[in-house]
């Protein structure tokens, strides 16, 4: 199976070459920024036998390919995609996008065979993912396409399930609340630490722990410190040592514990 | 070496019996909870020759024991305190809290020898903790106490750190950003799942690399997200669908990533 990838970014750096390594083969990589481009595309001829070309104009996208995967930013997917389809590909190319927000239609107004592949994880260069963990969900025009869509993801995990967009949406808006203010929460506690004298890394024992604990109960049931235990008076103290927004944010999150988290026991 | 703990809840009931382990004697246990004393010692029963005793009564804890450690509730603390010192114990003896916002002087103003040591974990009854991963930080009124503070923080783990009360009330406010906000995330993100039908083990792979990238590069270097790609549509959408506090939280902590974690690339 010939695929172009159409972005090189976080994500689409994770993907394509995980695909290469499960056989299929990467015959273009798009991005607007050649140098992006060209780092991928060093990547991916490394794991597999052709060589991919690359290109930063969307005029240059190969319309023979048998799949095509948009692995960009939701506002410029429209575009993208638009232009895409003025290069008039095969009718029987399946085109994939991978945003957990973005409507199926958004590809199926252009294209017969459209589907939606949205891999519920966390994408930094260089922070390699082992997608057999990584849960991805589809969604396809018609059962044909879907049928398709689940070989790919085959590929990959185990972990697939079919979602419709507002079920993904809301998938995504968890995505945000589990790694993207989570991470920020690390970001504000780095920088008590600093504010200590203290390296980052005693940190990474507590971090390491919070997430494994959500494997054996529910977040309910692992809630600790001082709003689960209604200790107003520490919550008091942390809150005037803190000021501008690290301040509102303890208050609101410390509000939203003591209102919806059922308190702890000692400590 | 014997000692008594008072307090049987989380932080307890993991202590007590990694100390007892590494061969120490605990002899008592106090809470005034005898179910979740009980509970303890029926534990530490299991792990040392001695039997300990367990009482809900201040005024029958053991006088004569070489180690008092204060397991217990801050605003519980000074009461616990004072009542223990009336019982006269002998002067040699050693009295220690595990509080990351008592200071030292709550102890060392009622007791000759008084220090501190504050495990920073989250402790949950029934999630066990591996102490040798767990920093523990310490600060002790004369350098003897502080010698035979590290000499039993040996006992669990290589990480030691003597710490000030101001050094230590910092990283307390960030194991609550880290730790007990990050959950708090959790459970909210665990609600979105519900209302899409999508089960919670779904998000465990993200949490589980959202607490591995930290390992491997710095919180604001493993941003993403749409507040980090500046994608102010989704982050528009997503409000949209959020209500209340939950909108708040969202709101509030996108600004913080918008304004202080630089944006990142693509996805």
């Amino acid at each position: 199976m010939k695929a172009v990838i159409l972005g090189a970014g976080n994500l689409a750096s994770s993907l394509a070459p995980a695909l290469a390594r499960a056989g299929v083969e990467i015959v273009q990589v798009f991005s607007r920024t050649e140098q992006s481009a060209a780092r991928l595309a060093l990547c991916l001829n490394n794991l597999q036998a052709t060589r991919v070309l690359t290109t930063s104009s969307l005029k240059d996208i190969k319309p023979d390919a048998e799949l095509y995967i948009y692995a960009i930013r939701d506002d410029a997917l429209p575009e993208v995609i638009e232009q895409v389809a003025a290069l008039g590909c095969g009718g029987e190319a399946l085109h994939m996008h991978t945003s957990g927000s973005a409507p199926l239609e958004t590809l199926s107004k252009c294209f017969r065979r459209a589907a939606v592949f949205y891999p519920f994880q966390t994408f930094t260069l260089n922070a390699e993912v082992d997608f057999s963990h990584v849960p991805i969900f589809i969604e396809a025009t018609d059962d044909l396409t879907l049928g398709q869509v689940r070989t790919i993801a085959l590929l990959l995990t185990q972990n697939i399930y079919v979602a419709d967009e507002s079920q993904r949406k809301r998938l995504h808006i968890a995505g945000v609340f589990a790694n993207n203010f989570s991470n920020a929460m690390f970001a504000i506690a780095s920088e008590q630490l600093q504010r200590a004298g203290l390296p980052f890394s005693v940190l990474l024992p507590l971090i390491t722990q919070t997430a494994q604990k959500v494997h054996r109960m529910s977040p309910k049931q692992a809630q600790t410190g001082p709003a689960a235990r209604h200790d107003l008076g520490t919550i008091a103290e942390h809150l005037e040592k803190l000021g501008g927004q690290e301040q509102q944010i303890y208050q609101l999150l410390t509000d939203y514990i003591l209102q919806h988290i059922s308190p702890d026991t000692e400590n």
